[in-house]
């Protein structure tokens, strides 16, 4: 028998991966049908118990890092070779859904079961990670374990974080008894595949089950503040007036416009305003804002930086107001290595799933782990684009199929032993 | 003789007029030049005593109403006839100005010591009002005393009101001993002339030393929220997004478009805006903001509230977002009596000052005691056009010319006794 053949039909258990996804979801269920299961709480660790078991069950051996990361792994017929590793996290946003994260370490396991089903030898081991503290809603950084794995940042720095009770990361990873001894980043990697929901409308939008991802969004995050002339409302002609909110709220459309000039993927978005004095009957004399915008390469980022600095500096000359326009954080664009993309791609291809090429808009641990490896990324839809959020969704058919798309994506890269 | 001629070339003591404004700006000073009177305090029961005293001093007769306010009458030939009244009010902001309120009463009262000065007597009685609690800043509403004088509301509900300690309108009148027997509104009133320092910069900016007021705005405030949909900045695209921020500041800018569609006293400001969730990378999914507009007629009001509510249903059906603009106050627009605005422009033309129509954007006791008589008022610039605040300040030469204005125009009205 041809095992090229015999896997090329191969499927995984689209029941047995639902299953597992809802049975992880009880661990912190939300009255709401989401999930509470902040990163290194009681629940984290349930959820960490729960996921390592059975991997246990599964034949994996589980290995933690000084960080709490965990790698549940599968041996190849060559154990020399580094393995393909597959992953996401299992902490969730305080009012937080059943599939971000979670789908892409379970969609893992998933893969290995199927494995183990049909007696199938991969040439270089396949490992499936979760990685601590991606949400970054207890602690800060976001994407805690997996920046620290791609050293974006010093273990100490991650150690001494604190929620608001003033408890620490360390602490906290001892508490619940996942403070490991491999040093973070000790660990090679041939080639990295995340499955995720999209936590965007696109997939949906466009009727398309799988999302080929090509990279992550660049992001710039900017404060602006315009500072007119506070005056009341009645008496002072038009005019005469220095209305900061005025020119802010033209630089807020030119945000938008700005993201338009610089398709496809150019975005802009003012989220957080704040007026003062904000009084109903005085015009307002100082506005701060925020500016986010995102690009899809750095060159495009930078792009966009020179637009909406020249028109903030236009808006000003032509208003007599001064604008500051000031970058706070910025992270960088991320493309996926062609050799996972076309991975992905050929996988879909071959299991005749409805795709499309999509970016990801939000970080992902998959873009640290760009760094050292090449990655890729498959998107399923999610309804009504919605995440973060206890009514976050997805189809069982989706969540097989990007599963499915995983299992082949990684067969290809890992090898099939014949 | 000719009794006209010789008042013709009659001149208030602009020295005398400065002091007293100076003296009385004692009580409630604040470190940075301003005062803080608040209405019924200790510190407004010393200016009223001050101010009456001074009245009494120069031979005037006091009467106090149920809700504060003081007549300080100086009589006539024919006291059968209604009153000549001027007036304004000795309560401040709590940072507010020497001149705000002060001055019109202080005018008042130099009135009549320039009469008694000369020895000259009118035909029709002259009085200085000063109404409680114009300012509004530590009882509603504002402009109480006039508002109740003119039955706008009841006494009960002007009694009723609170400060944040909790302490009455009522209860503080008699406190400070200023809780009087005359029912408000009991009190005739022949015309009725206001002096105030303009609160805006148009007599500034247009080099002219008296503003002949004709009327005051109207005024509409609307609450204002456009709904959107909040999803995350990174992962959706532009086109798929229901930016409810976006579509608000269009609105934004098309009320200051309305204003200008509607010259030359159309006024619209947005001063007060609250976003949700107001997060840096989340597209907002509702904005509240306020609008204010005003104009010179209710005419030119029910127009603009036209213009502005079709806009919203233009911009609401352009996205697809709802826009609800409710309106939530509205004043009326005021349109001073001819007599004593042309009382007002032959005085200012006789003593050959600059001179310009000017309206009102601020409400002021003249508003309600234009609903009794025939009322005007006289306006003179203020630095910067900055009003309630502590570096609120008038020129003295301004500070002469008002009340010269006042005098001859009160004068007129009041007839000098042959």
């Amino acid at each position: 028998m041809d095992m090229k053949t015999s896997t090329a039909t191969l499927r995984i258990d689209g029941q047995r991966l639902w299953g597992a996804l809802m049975e992880l979801a009880a661990i912190g269920a939300t009255p709401k049908g989401g999930v509470c299961r902040l990163a290194l709480t009681e629940l984290d660790k349930q959820g960490r118990d729960l996921v390592t078991r059975w991997a246990r069950e599964a034949g994996m051996t589980v290995t933690i890092d000084r960080i709490g990361n965990g790698f549940m792994r599968r041996p190849g017929r060559n154990n020399a070779l580094p393995p393909i590793v597959t992953g996401s996290h299992i902490d969730t946003q305080p009012t937080g859904g059943k599939f971000d994260g979670n789908y892409g370490v379970l969609a893992g396991l998933e893969v290995v079961r199927t494995l183990n089903d049909h007696g199938i030898e991969t040439e270089a081991p396949i490992e499936v990670a979760f990685w601590t503290n991606e949400e970054g809603s207890r602690f800060v950084p976001v994407m805690m374990g997996s920046g620290a794995f791609a050293k974006a940042f010093t273990l100490e720095h991650a150690y001494a974080a604190t929620d608001t009770a003033g408890l620490t990361v360390q602490g906290e990873l001892e508490r619940i008894g996942y403070l490991g001894t491999e040093e973070p980043g000790d660990h090679p990697i041939g080639a990295y595949f995340e499955t995720h929901i999209e936590q965007g409308p696109v997939l949906e939008d466009n009727g398309k089950t799988i999302g080929v991802v090509t990279g992550v969004l660049g992001v710039r995050w900017y404060d602006c503040v315009v500072t007119g002339m506070e005056a009341h409302a009645g008496p002072t002609p038009m005019a005469l007036r220095k209305d900061a909110l005025q020119v802010a709220a033209k630089l807020m459309q030119e945000v938008v416009a700005c993201a338009h000039r610089h398709p496809p993927h150019g975005r802009g978005t003012v989220g957080m305003v704040q007026v003062f004095p904000n009084s109903r009957n005085v015009i307002p004399g100082n506005v701060k804002f925020s500016i986010d915008l995102r690009n899809a390469s750095e060159a495009l980022c930078d792009t966009m930086d020179a637009d909406i600095r020249g028109v903030a500096a236009r808006l000003s000359a032509e208003s007599g107001l001064p604008i500051d326009v000031k970058l706070v954080t910025s992270f960088p664009a991320t493309q996926f290595h062609a050799d996972c993309v076309e991975a992905v791609a050929r996988a879909t291809k071959a299991l005749g799933y409805s795709h499309m090429e999509a970016v990801s808009g939000a970080g992902h641990d998959a873009v640290y782990m760009a760094k050292l490896a090449p990655a890729g990324m498959i998107f399923i839809p999610c309804k009504d684009g919605i995440s973060h959020n206890e009514v976050e969704d997805a189809q069982p058919e989706h969540i097989t199929a990007g599963c499915n798309v995983l299992l082949h994506a990684m067969l290809e890269r890992a090898g099939v032993a014949s």
